[in-house]
């Protein structure tokens, strides 16, 4: 606490590496018994698990308050001993092997901060669940895989298996849909999930760039990696969107489920039409529960301007979930960087520790029902279309017909430009229409003479 | 569950007047025990205690499957038992008298939605937390007078007591506060908490009336009370400020020490220059944890329209939290209406249920602080100023020397039209500037021959 109050402040102390904890806070609340502390081991100790531990320094005396113990890291793991991360390891026991400290550690609460999906994050996991502790991870590869058979593992032993992390960084977005939405029935969660993803489309648009200028742009200021397939080729979205909708839908995950698109093929002259039809193109992950089953997709789609997820820049998170009694809710916040995960990491450690926790996915895991794929493909929808179309008379008119004629309706239509007898763009948006008559139209208007390319479709997404 | 998903789905069925829990739900986690169930009493059956009535019944399996026991109506009390309220309370047991309910009935949790703040309500709940039971409340009076001490009794007695329901409805903003930021320092919260206001700013800026115009209407449609002070003067916002302040710094609740005021003031015309400014005019509550202490002000501020409060309009609440670790995390959604206030109220029932309990306010209510209060009229900051001025020569060049003098750096000046010698507005925006050089260089303003009315002055607030 800072000396802004009237009242003496208990006096702040670094306590990581096992100092006695504070008496003051040991005092009132039966809650509390701070003269336990809770054992804390650390598996990967990167930018993430670096914030993590300078985090609990910082803020030991809040979070030791609200946790009602002290978490006090004993143990880390990572690859390389010698590697200087700026923080002092010397006091910790080592572990060169993350399941060898699962198995071989005095400890409470594993924190898996390794990454990736069948290596050995997965089985330090298991190891520690196995042994009747608890575990907090931010890897979302992992949950998305294997969430549901971790939680089962989890449940039947009684440990805790917690994620916040995992999904949109600093927002608690896993906790507002567990529990704070508990009492609802979610049919929709739709997401801004990957900053990376944002940080290039916003700074297209601003900057008019390409995709690919932009991209080299953000990996020089670390924004993107070296490899940016698993960002933009939404894989990253994927993942969280299979865990968002599990526990929205209260479903076995299914990451196998999502249909996924990126957006490399995103375009400067696409994003300048979506800005002047008032709309946004971004990166989203969508989760829906319809009549025929569980749709889940990850593409380029517009939205428009002034709403929630419209207006989130940059490397922010947003996402928007639906549901039948709070009706619409929209969280947004930084989705990653060391200190918002490490902020993530710990309040799940809060929870452990306070013993609040609940089934991993808000029920029982062996409740989850499997579900039923629906193929977003067939469900239709508004769409930007975008054609290259030589200029010549007559081109729209025919265009038009070819819609008109499958019954799709047009809410605009627009010629960049003349240029007789070259190419021009024109772009269409539709009101909503079947999947089926969508198709149809526009294998007809791609064999129009006049139209030169194969159509360019955008999905148009309310949210 | 619906029938989309490949495996059976449990039955739905009617459980809220006592039906057995359907055995399915007993079975996989060892935290549940469906064949207990938990009984609650309601306080107030008005429109919210209708909802939840009805939330509860319809979202019956869900609810207990999140809750791992089934809740149970067992007792009713308000004014009124022949009112028709459209459901069916004869199997009920009634009580004519909410604290007689919460003295003599049979139950777990008592849910408070009778409302105000000294009346039957506070005896009500002092009288469940007593008998130790736990309390769930929407009232945001009677825990912005006396949640600490309601708090103190809670923890005293071993009993829970939640409100989430009672700031920003259906937002899980409270949750999201002491739980998902639950390893943060939060060092300020911003929110718009009151949709009548919020309603009637954005519909005078989108048809032009006047506030009178857009009350009138909106008490015709329902949206303000006959009686709409409490929400128009900004009381209603602060005392949920009051709540989020004391949530979000460890403090003890200090309703007292915000400075209010409310919209009544706002004219078209301010709208109108905001607009052209880039700037929306909202009834913000702000609460800030500074070097000199905690500043709470409820007053109408201008934030830029592309920020996430800028752009939430109608009868939307928002509340943006500035933390150390997690930065700006922002929570969108409805303010208030019979399901959101109910999905909030049912939310807490759960957690309640589950025993996922942790203090009222983060920490043991004992160690709040007392604030030191920080008035806000000392701050400065930048501000909006709007002048009645004769149109004459050089009235412009007096009045933005008179704020050069005092060092009030100005960064737009738009005088609107010209009316030789009649009055027209001139609006100024300032830099940061003092409070006492602001206040010094208007004096002088408003001195001015030329200046015909005390200067209009909103402030801008970053959000």
């Amino acid at each position: 606490m800072r000396s802004v109050f009237a009242r003496t402040s208990s006096t702040s102390r670094s306590f990581l590496f096992g100092e006695t904890a504070d008496s003051q806070l040991a005092a009132p609340s039966r809650r509390c018994n701070l003269s336990d502390d809770i054992k804390i081991v650390l598996a990967g100790v990167g930018t993430v698990g670096a914030g993590v531990i300078d985090l609990l320094k910082r803020n030991g005396d809040l979070i030791a308050a609200r946790a009602g113990r002290r978490p006090i890291v004993t143990g880390v793991s990572a690859r390389n001993r010698k590697k200087d991360r700026g923080i002092d390891l010397s006091p910790l026991t080592w572990y060169d092997d993350p399941v060898v400290m699962a198995r071989d550690a005095d400890y409470d609460i594993y924190v898996e901060l390794i990454g990736g999906t069948d290596g050995p994050a997965k089985v330090a996991c298991e190891t520690a669940l196995r042994a009747g502790k608890h575990v907090v991870t931010a890897n979302k590869a992992l949950i998305a895989e294997h969430g549901t058979a971790l939680a089962e593992a989890a449940e039947a032993a009684g440990g805790a298996l917690a994620f916040e992390a995992s999904v949109a960084g600093g927002i608690p977005i896993l906790k507002a849909m567990r529990e704070g939405l508990a009492a609802d029935r979610i049919n929709r969660v739709v997401g801004i999930l990957n900053g990376t993803c944002n940080y290039i489309l916003t700074a297209m648009r601003r900057s008019g760039r390409s995709f690919d200028e932009v991209l080299a742009e953000a990996q020089a200021l670390g924004y993107a990696e070296a490899d940016p397939s698993f960002d933009v080729d939404g894989i990253d979205t994927a993942h969280k969107l299979a865990i968002l909708t599990s526990l929205a839908f209260g479903i076995v995950i299914d990451f196998g489920g999502v249909s996924v698109s990126g957006i490399r093929n995103v375009t400067p002259l696409d994003i300048q039409f979506a800005e002047e039809l008032g709309y946004r193109i971004k990166l989203l992950g969508i989760g829906a529960l319809t009549n025929a089953g569980v749709e889940q997709r990850v593409e380029p789609c517009m939205v428009r301007c002034e709403t929630p997820l419209g207006s989130v820049d940059g490397v922010y998170n947003a996402v928007m979930v639906q549901s039948d009694a709070a009706d619409d809710t929209t969280y947004e916040g930084r989705g990653a960087g060391a200190m918002p995960t490490a902020s993530a990491v710990i309040a799940d450690l809060i929870d452990v520790t306070r013993g609040r926790t609940m089934p991993v996915f808000g029920i029982p895991a062996a409740r989850l029902e499997q579900p039923v794929r629906v193929d977003s493909e067939e469900r239709g929808g508004a769409f930007y279309v975008r054609l290259n179309v030589r200029d010549v008379p007559g081109v729209i008119a025919d265009i038009s017909a070819a819609l008109r004629d499958e019954q799709v309706s047009l809410e605009t239509v627009v010629q960049r430009g003349r240029s007789p007898n070259d190419a021009v763009p024109v772009v269409l948006t539709t009101h909503k229409a079947s999947a089926a008559a969508l198709r149809r139209s526009l294998d007809r208007v791609a064999n129009l003479d006049a139209v030169l390319e194969e159509p360019c479709l955008i999905r148009i997404e309310e949210s």
